[in-house]
């Protein structure tokens, strides 16, 4: 007989089957054993009743511990009660794989703990659901720029010159030079964007930051989309239907999964177009009123972005911030040579910064200029160059943090249960 | 009026649009210029009839170079004779960007001036065909596996210890200690089988081979699946399901990629299950009618893997090799010890190996024999261990190449330009 997955149960109704799994739980009551199996399809309860199998059996089924792996021949019956609508009355059960003293108990641990043993605690339900909704989103992802005929074009990990310092930049030799991991993909993607359009990558970025916060990875996903003949406004547009995209997918496939992770979803149905768009100056004019004094011209760190998150009920646009706070690459505004025609995406509920775009500088000698302000070597950008040199075009994108999106949509303080192995400054095992 | 994408001038016949884009080509007859334009969507010719525009505009048009940035204004009509089977009648050609002096002629250039030049490169014709078929090849793999619900598990790429010695592997300065960047994420996939039954992972491996071949890239993309309750037949089967599901997804969606690549599409249509399984040991006797000496017990080279796959028209697997040619963790076989219930796909055409797994050795007093019988750091492999521990289950997988299996279906000599930039020993811009 053929094993059967516990979510494909319910096709079985009144048959004998076959399931694999382990025991994640189980109770006793008299005559009967409720053992609690996860397949990682979907959970069951497997009730051995003492009439119906062997003294011996009845008493092996007792003495099986959490976490071993088990066969189970019985029959399939209707459960309205449980989640999955079926249960399984037991003939046979069989320990495949013993689990002794299994370290991670219902009872509390603390995060280091399970951080160590994080090959193990990824088999608990909040993990578990935490990692099928980073699954919904990716796939989310994918689909999203699939279906508008983005092209995947992956950027290189190995990249040769550092585009902004190389201070946080993990360095390797590479046979007789130095390499360093990439940051972002985005020159590569507007190469890309000036050859297929609309393009994006998707892939792990690196940060060698020496801060120990709850929303830093030194290894985390980014994507990120490039468009030609696209300019802020168009930019925004796309970044709006992207994340109220993403965000009702999981509303609409991931309930069960939100549940055990008692997330407010009415905090999520809210997240639909349009997006608040203000510009930095009326963010600025926003933190003056609530007693924040930072002066214009200063970025926003997460106290910023959390104050001014909580006046709207969906993710917020900051838009236009100084040319100084950002990146040499970004498109100065005609209109006002001070700003940049760049976009920040603050998350709802204080979870911060989501998304980093913009319009890019698409005029050679506004580019070369802002290279040399910036004191960046002119010749490290040659390639880069090329792109205004040969059919310059209006072109704009923009990065989504993948963990820090899991963070939100999950309603987790910490981004390390985001990823499934996550890597700190002071983590790197399992 | 708002600017249409070339691929939907179908939706406009008899209409005046504007599209934007760059012209590839440009040749002229007496009262007509025919400029060809891309804009990342597709491919259009647009006439320039002497008649319909103002002098100055007619001689402009002649003066339009290589990948200048366009936008034009135009009426759509019929064209059969077209791939697109719709060309412009041009009212208005206005240039966005101009191009002087495009390095990538239409004339023949060398490897290492293309190469170098990777960023212009991508643009011609035939780069991005093979990178439509990538894309094809990506969004397959992650469609087989989303259809049959198995979840995305990210490795890390940042891995405390060597899993098989450092050589081959770069290496980091990671705060207070080293990291070496992943060649493969099969212990991970382990770990999270055990806990969602069938998962994968999909990203970049890194190799710090001093080899140049034309097979090898430093940094390369490789999609790894892990069942648990699988044993090495069925995984086998997976294989081959797989494999034939995405190079028939590229038959069925990408001819004329193919044709530009002048692809013999019959090779591939071909690959139809089931594929040949032969034990190493028919292999060993294949070579030996073939001349080739190769003794029981060495592993095979690209041209023993060519030999072989010359007796079949579809992928070959060969299964069960001698334990000594494999890697510690390789389950071995209860009816035969002396070899390892692995396998290796071949590709036909000599396109070498793109597969390789098998099924795990679940058994922990014989994985801790191995482990010391390979001299490797027991200590390393402690949350390895805990999986054969806590619930230990019969499970297998294998991972694929992706840079290796565009080559083979767009039938392409050297792997480097599979991948959008490519990194080589000698090779990390632009």
């Amino acid at each position: 007989m053929d094993r059967v997955l516990i979510k494909n149960l319910g096709q079985f109704e009144g048959q004998d089957v076959i399931i694999k799994g382990w025991l994640y739980n189980k109770r006793s009551s008299g005559k009967l054993h409720f053992l609690q199996i996860r397949d990682g399809s979907a959970e069951v309860q497997a009730v051995v009743f003492k009439g119906d199998v062997s003294d011996e059996m009845f008493e092996a089924a007792d003495k099986i511990t959490q976490e071993s792996s088990v066969e189970i021949l019985g029959t399939v019956k209707k459960h309205d009660r449980s989640k999955l609508g079926y249960e399984l009355s037991v003939k046979e059960v069989k320990v495949i794989g013993e689990s002794v003293d299994y370290p991670i108990t219902p009872k509390e641990h603390g995060v280091d703990f399970l951080m160590k043993n994080r090959h193990l605690w990824l088999r608990s339900p909040r993990q578990r659901a935490i990692m099928v909704i980073r699954n919904r989103i990716i796939k989310s992802v994918r689909d999203f720029f699939n279906n508008k005929d983005f092209m995947l074009v992956d950027a290189p990990i190995f990249t040769p010159a550092a585009c902004e310092g190389t201070t946080n930049l993990f360095e390797t030799d590479y046979f007789d030079q130095k390499a360093y991991l990439s940051q972002s993909g985005q020159l590569y993607m507007e190469a890309a964007a000036m050859a297929y359009g609309n393009v994006y990558c998707f892939g792990p970025t690196f940060r060698a930051e020496k801060s120990k916060t709850r929303r830093h990875l030194t290894e985390f996903w980014m994507v990120e989309p490039e468009m030609a003949f696209c300019n802020i406004e168009q930019d925004m547009d796309m970044a709006e239907e992207f994340v109220e995209y993403i965000v009702q997918q999981v509303v609409d496939h991931c309930k069960d999964e939100l549940e055990t992770l008692e997330r407010d979803v009415s905090k999520l149905e809210n997240v639909k177009r349009p997006f608040p768009r203000i510009s930095y100056d009326e963010a600025i004019e926003i933190l003056h009123k609530k007693g924040n004094d930072t002066p214009w011209g200063e970025d926003f760190g997460g106290d910023e972005e959390t104050l001014i998150s909580q006046e709207f009920d969906r993710p917020v646009m900051i838009h236009r911030y100084p040319m100084e706070c950002k990146a040499f690459y970004m498109k100065q505004d005609e209109q006002n040579p001070k700003v940049a025609k760049c976009v920040d995406m603050i998350a709802p509920e204080g979870y911060g910064e989501i998304i980093g775009g913009g319009q890019r500088e698409d005029n050679l000698d506004i580019l070369l200029a802002k290279i040399k302000e910036h004191g960046l070597p002119e010749e490290a950008f040659d390639w880069y160059l090329d792109l205004r040199k040969y059919g310059s075009v209006e072109h704009a994108g923009f990065g989504l943090g993948i963990e820090r999106t899991v963070a939100w949509v999950c309603g987790l303080h910490h981004v390390r249960e985001t990823i499934p192995f996550a890597r700190l400054m002071d983590r790197i095992r399992p």
